[in-house]
C-alpha cells in the first residue's frame, strides 16, 4: 500500500491533506482527504468521521465548503473524505451525472461494464480504513456521515457495520433508493433487475427489517428541491419506528440541499459524533 | 437601478445571494453576492463588510469557503462579495491569469483596450454602496477585506477612502504592488508606463505619505509560495511604522496562500471590524 502525498495546507491549527493511492477494491487509483486535528499523535491517536459526498463530488467539496475544521480540532476528530467513485480512462461511465463517475452509490455493483470497478461499499468499509490506521495518527474508532447519495451510504454502510462504526449521521439523505429515480437508475445499472437485490442497500428497507444498532441524526432542509421526489426522510422515519431504532430527524425550515445548509449545521454533527466517538 | 435575484440559499439562520446588474460604472453586467444575518431587517439595518477577493476569483470563492457566516450571523453584520473584473463578452481580456478578467485590481484604468471597462474603484467606493444600501436592510455604516489582489484593494481603498469605511483588514495582499510582478504588469497595463501613476494604487506608498486614519488588520501566512516575490508585507509594516500606522501585521507560521488560510483567521476579522461597526 504506497500512498502519494499531493498536497497540504494548515487550517485550524491542523492539516488538510490529499493523497493518492492504487486501490485494489476498486481497481484503478484514487484520491482522498483527510483533516487531522492538532491533537493528533503517534502516542495519542485521534478517531475518525468518514464523511462521504453526494452525486457529482469529489473528495473536494466537504473539504472546501462545510466548514467544519474549527470544531473537528477543538473535539479531536479527523476527518476522512473519499472521492464519490472510481476514477480514470479505464473506469466506465455514463451521460448523466447520476450515474457512473461521480455517482458510486457506495455499493458493489453486480453487472458489467460497472462490475470491474464499481466497489465503492468495499473499498469505503475495508480498504480505506485499513490504509488511513495504517498511515495516519489516528485510533480505529469511527463513525461515518454523508449528504445526498452519500447520506444514504452512510446510513447503509453503518447499519451494515455496526461493528466498524460508532454512530451514523446524515444531511438530505436518499432515502429509500429503491423507490425514487436516481436509486432505480443507479441500482437497475449497478445490481441489475432484481429489485430484491437492491434493498441491501436501501435505508429504509434495513430499518424496516431490522433495530438499528447505532444511533443516527438525520438533518433535512424543508426548502430542499429534491425533498418529495428523491429523498423521502419521511418513509426512513417510519421504518425506525418500526423497531424503534434510535432516529431523530431533524427538519430545518427554509434551507436546501446545498453546502450552505451543511455547514450550518455540521458543528452540531461533529459533536453528535464526539459523544460516541470519545466515550 | 435594476438588479436582478439569481440565487437564494439559507445559511446560518441568514441568508446568501446572488444578484445581476447593469452597472454604468463597468459598462457591463455584473453579479455579486451578499450575506445578510438574520436581524437584518428595515427597521433594524446592519453595517456591511466588502469583501475584496483575489486573482481568478468571483463573488462566490469566499461565500463558498470563507466559513464566514456563523460568525456574522452572530455579530449581525452583512458581507457584500463583488467579482473581481468587469465581465462579458465585449469586455478586454488577456491569456494571462493576472490581467483582465478575474484580475482588475480595484484601480481604475486609464489605457485602452483597459479603460472601457476595468473601473474597479470607482464601482466599488461609489456605484455597488450606492445599489446595496438603496437594496437591502444594511446601513451606510461600512469596513472594507480582502485577500491578495483583493488585499491589495482593500487596504487602497480604505486608506483613500476613511469617510467611507471604519476599518480595514487583509490577508495576505498584495502590499508593494509597484515593485512585484504582479503588480508591475497589471499597472503597466492599466495605468501605462509613469510609475508616478501607480503609487495612488500602492498601498506602501500610501502609508509612506500618511499615517492612516483607520485601524488596518493583516494576517500573513509563513509558508505562503508568494509571499516573497509578490506580496512583502515586511514593506508594509516599515511605511506604516513612518507615521506610526495603526497596522497590526500578524504573520501565522505554516499557513498558506489559500481559503483554508482566510476559514483559520475570518471569524478575527470579523470581530476586529464589529468593534469599529458596531461601536
Amino acid at each position: 500500500m504506497t500512498i502519494e502525498n499531493i498536497s497540504q495546507a494548515k487550517v485550524a491549527d491542523g492539516w488538510h491533506k490529499q493523497f493518492t493511492h492504487e486501490s485494489d477494491t476498486l481497481n484503478c487509483s484514487m484520491r482522498f482527504a483527510i483533516f487531522l486535528p492538532p491533537n493528533a499523535s503517534k502516542s495519542s491517536p485521534v478517531p475518525v468521521l468518514y464523511w462521504l459526498s453526494g452525486l457529482t463530488c469529489t473528495d473536494e467539496n466537504f473539504m472546501q465548503k462545510a466548514g467544519a475544521f474549527k470544531k473537528a480540532a477543538e473535539l479531536g476528530i479527523a476527518i476522512v473524505a473519499p472521492d464519490t467513485s472510481p476514477r480514470g480512462d479505464d473506469v466506465a461511465d455514463d451521460d448523466g451525472y447520476d450515474l457512473g463517475k461521480g455517482a458510486g452509490f457506495y455499493l458493489n455493483a453486480t453487472q458489467q461494464p460497472w462490475a470491474s470497478h464499481y466497489h465503492m461499499y468495499d473499498y469505503v468499509t475495508k480498504e480505506l480504513p485499513k490504509l488511513i490506521e495504517a498511515t495516519f495518527p489516528v485510533n480505529n474508532v469511527k463513525s461515518i456521515s454523508g449528504h445526498s447519495m452519500g447520506g444514504h451510504g452512510a446510513i447503509t454502510i453503518g447499519l451494515k457495520n455496526p461493528g466498524l462504526y460508532q454512530s451514523i449521521s446524515a444531511f438530505s439523505p436518499i432515502s429509500h433508493p429503491v423507490s425514487c429515480p436516481w436509486g432505480q437508475k443507479a441500482f437497475n445499472a449497478y445490481l441489475g433487475m432484481n429489485r430484491e437485490d437492491w434493498k441491501q442497500y436501501d435505508a429504509t428497507e434495513l430499518l424496516n427489517k431490522a433495530q438499528s444498532p447505532l444511533p443516527i441524526l438525520v438533518d433535512q432542509g424543508e426548502a430542499d428541491s429534491f425533498l418529495a421526489e428523491q429523498l423521502k426522510p419521511e418513509l426512513l422515519v417510519a421504518a425506525a419506528e418500526k423497531h424503534q431504532s434510535p432516529l431523530e430527524l431533524r427538519m430545518q425550515p427554509g434551507y436546501d440541499h446545498s453546502y450552505f445548509f451543511i455547514s450550518t449545521f455540521i458543528d452540531e454533527h461533529l459533536t453528535f459524533h464526539a459523544t460516541h466517538l470519545l466515550k
